[in-house]
């Protein structure tokens, strides 16, 4: 096992009417700057539910904040804050929301132009303390101190994190989930998935926990993601992929054991560049990223094969095809496409997304820093 | 699933040189009581990697807290607190130093009996803060909130906890474990998966992934347990057992399941009347009580034994005595004994163990508060 330090200090507030009980979590006299996305909220419930839960504050609200959270639009935001006195933030989402929040609460100490804390990672010495309600289990961002924003101007997606943006609790009720678009409902799955697999699929350090606890998440979500798409209602379905997603990326399951973030760095260069869902990118990416790194990771594939696939083929090269294509069928199987022909996306968009790459210091990703830009556009060819 | 609340702020600095850096973990120019038990520490480093680490720091020491740490023994370190103007806590040792350290920050600013913080449950307003160097992997005490304290003079074992109590941090260096004797490490594994089962072994709730991280504890602790036993620095069996008994008892696995902590309640009568080590306790009462509550249990006791176990029998009733048997063996393998005569404890000590149980309120135990006093004393029949 590799040495670590673990710390996550989110409260996490679980199941159906936790909403009621925020006022307890937060300050007494708080301004609270409640933060949303695009108005589902007022629909389906959920901003009257937190509206009654603050009756006993001042509240602001700042709507429309996009999916990849544009930092434009954050820096109203951040404004807003400013003028507004504004010392809790409350974002009421998902993970764009939230990471949006995030930023929002970094920016609105910072002096100078807030884009260094993404492009240069300048240091974020202060925040506003904020935190969640979440509606859409995917990120992970409700349980730790990450967040990923995009730049429209110049089509970049870059991530920023700091232990100041631990979210102090976030609520987690699944019933709020049971009026999700079915593709949000899909792209969550796949996307905590693949939040797993970039924390598994490495090569082995003797942590076996740390392999069960990713394989259990994974064998969690290829079971009741299904089932979450098939019935709106399923409260113990949306409860179980909303548990899951969250821990996929709360910091525990990379704990210890080496990362490999690839598919992410590249799927966040067809978000910019081409507008996908995230999720989309990853089921697109992952399948080539897999094929491409099958030698370097192929003690884990056949790992991942047997157990989570259960493919009990004797020759290993069997075992990683079988476990590479259940992989793509399970993500097809959600109705998230997996192929770049898919999205209308041809091989002469290959050479601007390995600029992207360069251009934001990803030539040199993978567990040991070994996925050479070549390697990267060899990746791409195979999501073809 | 079932609602929960989870919050642990606890950092976990996790390996081989993590002792160094606690100085950066502590604020500065606080005054240090440190804690410990026997004085092992002395003999095999800890204690001067600790020293050294402190330099910058008024450090005081407080030596001596047993095994099933006492209260008469801690209200002498209370009173240390109080007459040294100590600011911070670190107890480097195991369980039963941090059980202490817990009470001790607790107790410093009690006002009247401090013995009431156990037996009548008084309310924690203020404590110390207190961080950990743990040196014996069992109890879970480094990333938890809970103590139990055992009095001396009335032969009483009994628990207490406030959010107040987690540790700021907590050091697991697997190397400070090589020099435990066989018989400390073998208690340890007992301990954490016996705390596994008590959060796992109970009825169905559709909580599929806290099942399956249950279920990759118990696995790892069956597999890596042998192994560090075997070989006294076996860095990474260490490692992985370490880890293993912290996330055993962190509060992760019991989100939103139901708990049965009937093993450990009737275990710490037998430790506070016959002086057993509290995993010996646990090896003895554990089989007992799922040969009891084998019907109560049925469908956890059968996943338990197909999943754990690997059992493939197609009657159930097969596959729950295997698993019990597997259960009962591979704490005798580990060289823990598992019946009470094995300790020359006859039949005429179990009138005596339900009436500490009586006393100590604990007379409804079990996941649905249905272990009646007469099943307890059928439980402890089955021990004998």
């Amino acid at each position: 096992m590799q040495n670590f330090t673990f710390y996550n200090p989110t409260r996490i507030l679980f199941g159906k009417g936790k909403i009621a009980g925020i006022a307890d979590e937060i300050p007494a006299g708080s301004r609270v700057l409640m933060t949303y996305g695009g108005g589902s909220i007022r629909t389906n419930g959920v901003y009257d539910q937190v509206m009654a839960a603050l009756a006993g504050f001042t509240v602001f609200e700042f709507g429309g904040i996009e999916a990849n959270p544009r930092f434009e639009t954050l820096m109203r935001a951040v404004e807003r804050c400013r003028e507004d006195s504004i010392d809790f933030l409350l974002a009421v989402g998902g993970g764009s929301v939230i990471d949006g929040t995030k930023f929002i609460a970094a920016a609105r100490y910072h002096e100078g132009d807030a884009w260094a804390l993404l492009s240069e990672q300048a240091p974020i010495k202060r925040a506003l303390p904020l935190a969640s309600v979440l509606t859409l289990p995917a990120t992970g961002s409700e349980m730790n101190a990450g967040g990923v924003i995009t730049r429209e101007a110049t089509h970049e997606k870059l991530p920023f994190r700091s232990p100041l943006l631990y979210p102090r609790f976030s609520v987690l009720d699944p019933s709020t989930t049971f009026t999700l678009p079915l593709r949000q409902v899909a792209n969550g799955v796949v996307d905590a998935f693949t939040h797993t697999v970039e924390q598994y699929l490495t090569y082995p350090v003797n942590a076996p926990l740390q392999d069960r606890f990713a394989e259990g998440l994974l064998q969690t979500l290829i079971e009741e993601g299904p089932k979450a798409l098939a019935q709106l209602d399923d409260y113990d379905a949306r409860a179980n992929v909303m548990w899951c997603a969250t821990l996929a990326l709360n910091g525990l399951i990379g704990a210890g054991v080496p990362q490999d973030w690839t598919t992410h760095m590249i799927g966040h260069e067809l978000t910019a560049l081409h507008g996908l869902d995230h999720a989309q990118t990853l089921a697109i990416v992952l399948p080539g990223t897999l094929r491409r790194r099958r030698v370097a990771k192929r003690d884990k594939l056949v790992q991942y094969g047997r157990r989570v696939w259960g493919i009990d083929a004797t020759d290993e090269e069997v075992v990683i095809d079988q476990a590479i294509e259940r992989t793509r069928h399970f993500f097809e199987s959600m109705n998230v496409k997996t192929r770049l022909s898919d999205y209308g996306i041809g091989r002469e968009a290959i050479p601007p997304l390995l600029e992207g790459l360069e251009r934001h210091g990803m030539i040199r990703l993978g567990g040991h820093a070994d996925v050479t830009p070549d390697i990267s556009r060899e990746i791409l060819e195979l999501c073809a």
